[in-house]
């Protein structure tokens, strides 16, 4: 095992009605003036929204708004908060949604009190030092950011979709998880999540480090959980168990709390964010397409690794003989469960072409971060587009 | 699921030579001046004493010392303790050992700026409102103490092993694990850690409320992993990947990460705290005692999750005809386990008496949580006392 540090001092309040201490967090986080950052019309139908603002009133937090935060968010609202935080004197963004919102709060709260372009965090060009505090509830369950210590947003000249460094400065100070705003979400949207906190767990577990079996053992559990929790809540969308099941899973998948002490992998995302920035599909959607991709190119470098996937996750028999026979049959059981919660399987499913690879390569060489990327393999130039040609 | 709120902000540096970082960890979360608590001479032998010690040195943080707590560790250490902070103007506590001396850390935290009795926090007559900061230093992977919210004391006057009611107040601000450190544990020390942290999670997951999967899986996971490295570090002391998963499960399983939504049991510990009060036999051994009694009493409440346990954790095939079948064979293997780590299964190789069990029963009347306790299934003192018999 790797030494490592693990900080995630964000308190979550989970389950049923748990939305009503909104108001109360934000004062006992410190927060006298909130910014309300919200998507689109989903938490006013759902009633997410009346039950925030009506704790907000409660606790006499006084807030101001900015909404129609999209998936995939760009760099246009994050500065169009920031504006309004120093405007309106605001100390807490409270984020209401789902990752891109809680992303784009994150982001506000890094651009607010500094004396430039919030860009510069992301293009490596100042660190992050002085940050607002961000609350969350949360109504989707899959992109973790709720208890995470990392945010992505676009930049719209350049299309350009980047995370910024990882800190515990931008870990939420609590997050409210009410599993009943997500029994109205759409399946494609419930699929999409289930299959975004999967890949937050693979991106952990395919490790060349040595002899972690405790997060091992994390990882397949949280791994198990989605596998069975996410048809449930697809054939039956007010399944509460399955809900809280996937979104208690959801924020573990990517705290780190199961990934700690091991050499992460991250390509499948670093592949994924061109798609996304590309096509403007889903993220999870994205994912669905590129790791079962990532799998297949790189399952000869730990084939042992992929049939423990197999064996333990998906309930496959082992074959000693044959080992790299069970490592197949795991990722082609991932295939037809990702087919089966309705994800799309190749490139065009997502609007994407395969005439773009050089474009989507090029692009992804502007990143700080250059290639190669990846750690359980090296995903150079070549690499990259010989896994999006596989995912065709 | 059960509601719940989630709030562990303790920062853990794990890993070979973390303990060089004590120091400046100390003044992270303000300390200026620390009152070091440690055992025997463990820590001086196995080098931890004096590399706290030049940390704390280096850092330029000033330290009293009090040393000598023992197992199940007693009310005269923490006056003492509380008596020399408020001589010293100590605002830090720093416990560098296990479970007993983190407790009475916690404890003389707890009471150094209290106008009263300690253990009024322990008899319910004070809440615990204002408490010293507290680090640690782990050396024995066992308690769970130094990510906990609890803390258990034996008031000298009346023999009583009481804990305090659960707090956030007291979780560690940070806790340094480095494995080596329990490199050079005797054997009994390490399967009785091991012991320890199993019953964690079997207090957590022997429980009534349905539908809580992904708690489950977590419970199991851990499981799996203590069941795979105790004998590892049995048979190779110097094993640091074992040494290393059993140290972050010991902590994962009293964090409470894998214990929330889900009504908890508890009631093993409490017998368990009759028979290390009344013998101070080591807090795991008198686990190993209890626990699989205590399975086979409650075994009829709910076959079903005893299969579970059997097939998911002991690797038992599932009996559907006759599935207390394979929930008695889970309790045998947990059984043969722990006699494979070298574990007592009775109550006369902990040095206790069947003669006694009127006596133990009568003195556990006395806690303020009086009987019935556990919720898996309540425990009156006729049920104790059939337990007890059982472990005969």
């Amino acid at each position: 095992m790797e030494n490592f540090t693990f900080y995630a001092p964000t308190l979550f309040a989970f389950g049923d009605g748990e939305e009503r201490r909104t108001g109360k967090l934000v004062q006992q986080f410190g927060g006298t003036k909130a910014l309300l950052v919200s998507g689109g019309g989903s938490v006013k139908r759902n009633g997410a929204y009346d039950a925030v603002t009506a704790s907000l009133n409660a606790a006499g937090v006084p807030f101001a708004e900015i909404s129609g935060i999209q998936a995939n968010p760009r760099s246009g609202k994050v500065y169009e908060g920031i504006e309004l935080c120093r405007k309106e004197g605001v100390d807490f963004l409270l984020a209401l949604g789902g990752g891109s919102v809680i992303d784009t709060a994150k982001a506000i709260a890094m651009g607010t009190g500094y004396n430039g372009d919030f860009w510069d965090f992301f293009s490596g060009k100042s660190p992050i030092t002085d940050v607002l505090s961000v609350g969350v509830v949360l109504t989707i369950a899959a992109a973790g950011s709720e208890g995470s210590d990392s945010c992505v947003i676009t930049l719209e000249e350049g299309n350009l979709k980047w995370g910024c460094p990882k800190s515990d400065l931008i870990r939420p100070k609590f997050a409210v998880l009410d599993p009943r705003f997500t029994c109205s979400l759409p399946p494609y949207q419930t699929a999409s999540g289930a299959t975004d906190m999967f890949a937050h767990i693979c991106e952990r577990y395919f490790t060349n480090t040595a002899d972690v079996e405790v997060t091992d053992r994390l990882c397949e559990a949280l791994m198990k959980t989605i596998v069975s929790a996410a048809p449930k809540a697809l054939e039956n969308p007010g399944d509460y168990a399955a809900r809280a099941d996937l979104m208690w899973a959801g924020m573990l998948a990517h705290n780190n709390s199961c990934g700690v002490g091991r050499v992460q992998d991250w390509a499948s995302h670093q592949i994924e964010h061109e798609l996304s920035a590309f096509y403007d599909c889903a993220h999870g959607a994205g994912l669905a397409v590129v790791m079962p991709a990532w799998m297949e190119y790189v399952l000869p470098h730990d084939v042992n690794r992929f049939a423990q996937f197999a064996v333990r996750v998906w309930g496959c028999d082992m074959d000693y003989v044959h080992p790299e026979i069970t490592a197949k049959d795991g990722i082609a059981r991932f295939r037809a469960f990702l087919k089966s919660i309705g994800m799309p399987a190749t490139l065009s499913e997502v609007g994407a072409k395969a005439a773009d690879i050089p474009a989507m390569t090029a692009h992804r060489a502007e990143k700080p971060s250059a290639f190669p990327f990846g750690n359980f393999v090296k995903i150079g130039p070549e690499e990259m587009t010989a896994i999006l040609h596989l995912a065709e």
